[in-house]
């Protein structure tokens, strides 16, 4: 399977070379992302693509991973601190527009996931539109690996800093995962040679027949 | 891209047909969730494989998803309640066994993760293993999209319910979400011909440029 081929390639960069990524292979990789599944469909997370050098030296500060920096481009999975119910309202006329349906169609769907969000506390909503954000972050991964992109998953950075920066706050956002693309530099990254780690599929794996 | 070409293919389906996925297929969609990405790499998060009908009549019993039971199989995603010590000192001395290095090469990286996790709050590791198993699912997701399997991914299902039926508790692991497989029944899903509905780009990025 083409998958397994590419998800052993892969490895989480730690060293890039200057080269940057064509434009054309960054566009592939987000749309890859948008086509990823989230839960109730709803896509509660945005992307920021930061290029700028002062901004990206700005979010380093502080953190170990120098990749923040030091790559082509750096992507912050930026996912919803609140799921508004204005929100939801606009998610299921766009569903209606983009499936053909007569407005209103979908209320009974809007009215569901509505009286679900309502239920959920503002914490238990943040961690829910992270985990979605990580289901694009899987999709990210192998979207690069596919083009023979290099990239580095992160968790090591600073959200405050990340919000403070990009002013997510205010756009009812948060820094929930980053990622890093660019191309390995083989040479100077100790990891490239190494091994892939993984658990054999015996201690992964348990069936229930 | 291929993998575009899969996201468009795949969508969360609501009614299967009787056919099976074989073995062999659904081997290749659990070693593709093996090889996924995990923050520290260290896969905080077991797969339970469940085809057993009574088994699976019990799992989901409360659910508006009749995929728990009416599919080819059932990949249930549990993900670590603690990330203890002993964890993370047996999962270092397997990468250096699969990375050939003398054992104690990684006492640094081992004493890394293992001050980083005991700085946590209980809650935090939960939230922070369930994550990492939504990574294993973007990638399940795709590699059954690869393989023409049909799945459907579920946070529907209630986990006290699926921590007792399946012994999760005692095993430091509670069900963080779900995925089932098997074909589409195009004729009596609605969802078949629906049109996939996505954000377009242009609402979904922001360039920092």
């Amino acid at each position: 399977m083409e998958l397994i081929k590419n998800l052993q390639w892969r490895y989480a960069v730690k060293k890039y070379t200057d080269e940057l990524v064509s434009e054309d292979k960054i566009d592939q990789i987000i749309e890859a992302i948008n086509l990823s599944a989230s839960s109730c469909g709803i896509q509660p997370y945005r992307l920021i693509l930061v290029t700028n050098p002062e901004v990206r030296q700005k979010l380093a500060e502080g953190s170990f991973n120098t990749q923040i920096q030091a790559s082509s481009h750096l992507l912050v999975f930026a996912a919803f601190n609140k799921i508004t119910s204005e929100y939801i309202a606009d998610y299921v006329a766009m569903m209606e527009e983009q499936r053909n349906l007569e407005a209103g169609t979908l209320t009974p769907l809007k009215d569901a996931v509505t009286s679900f969000f309502s239920t959920q506390t503002p914490e238990q909503n943040v961690i829910w539109s992270s985990k979605q954000a990580y289901i694009g972050l899987g999709t990210a991964l192998i979207a690069a690996a596919e083009l023979k992109v290099d990239a580095t998953p992160m968790e090591g950075f600073d959200p405050e800093l990340f919000d403070n920066v990009l002013g997510l706050s205010e756009k009812n956002l948060h820094a929930s995962v980053i990622i890093s693309f660019g191309y390995r530099d083989a040479d100077n990254d100790y990891l490239a040679s190494m091994p892939k780690v993984r658990l054999p599929i015996g201690q992964l794996l348990t069936k229930v027949k």
